[in-house]
């Protein structure tokens, strides 16, 4: 399995090299290609599956650069977030509600297998979720069951134990609005090495 | 101390139960007195904490029918959520992104100690942590630092030993845009005895 990763920010760096450290070889797409980095439609070509770890603000330019044909109908993991920083701390989202920017991706190429996961944690976490200890989880949303399973496999193989799988790509709506209590939390606790745990009933537990 | 709690729905009745249960006075306030219960206006001027425990969507007028003389500038505990049903299911938020509804109600009446807390999680667990295994979390956000110690102090007496200070009345944003992925969770899981843990790196520990 090839891999590209889009994106040569702190969230791809680390997503790149988990994956070159499990021995599968990766590109790494920029706005720019140079210096080691190839352009997104390079790197499109080339990945059997695709992680979008761009800014949510350049995801779909990141994307359109990439190119449909590049993307054709490729499982694309989606782990950006719609922030807006424009009007300073803390963020509000440029998509939220009654849309996401995972749906807004997969209306754009219908063809692609978007997966929303991996978007409600900091990246050193992502790779390495022993880093915090007891039970935590990821959550996932898309329209492509076996899309799901593939991607589900990955983040066992990364140490990922729960991954709730809310359903549709348009639950990524619930996904990406928990960003702004993220945010809160980061700032109440001083750090961001925490993430979410669903505690359950004894009576409930599968 | 006097509870007053607005609204007669299962999670005003469950709160007044448990207010009841630990020798508390307790006016439950309705739209519509009788039947045992009062109006608005009249639980509002018996309580010195008061419960918004109505829908979102009718917590403004019910606070209005309450009255400001009566609000005055008593504590009120506001776990009503923002949630539009009118375009069917899944709910949206009315309020959302950069207000939320704990705002609205701080605005409203600048001299109320809203508190925001418990709107994250089925009103049997409220009252009764216990019911979910392991540690979970409570979060809240106001800004009056005496008002969420009396608040917090309530709810440790109801068995609640995490409970996440977000900081200012804005933080309601966050614990709000969670209901999102709370109404996925309980699609996903089949049942509402689950709540929201933030699991932390140990040495991130407190």
């Amino acid at each position: 399995m090839k891999y590209a990763v889009l994106g040569t920010g702190a969230v791809g760096q680390t997503i790149a090299a988990k994956l070159r450290s499990q021995g599968y070889e990766v590109l790494v797409g920029s706005r720019s290609a140079g210096e080691g980095k190839v352009s997104f439609a390079e790197a499109a070509a080339f990945g059997h599956i695709i992680f979008n770890a761009t800014k949510g603000e350049a995801s779909l330019q990141a994307l359109a650069l990439a190119g449909e044909g590049n993307l054709g109908d490729k499982i694309l993991i989606d782990l950006a977030n719609p922030l807006d920083f424009s009007r300073g701390m803390p963020p509000t989202l440029s998509i939220c509600n009654d849309d996401s920017l995972g749906e807004t991706i997969q209306r754009t190429y219908p063809r692609l297998k978007v997966v929303k996961t991996l978007n409600t944690l900091n990246c050193a976490l992502m790779v390495n979720p022993s880093a915090v200890g007891g039970s935590h989880d990821l959550f996932m949303s898309g329209n492509d069951p076996l899309a799901k399973a593939e991607v589900h496999k990955l983040l066992a193989s990364w140490g990922w134990k729960t991954i709730h799988d809310l359903g549709d790509i348009s639950t990524a709506r619930g996904t990406e609005q928990l960003l702004p209590i993220w945010i809160r939390l980061m700032g109440s606790l001083g750090h961001a090495d925490f993430n979410f745990h669903i505690a359950q009933a004894a009576r409930a537990h599968s």
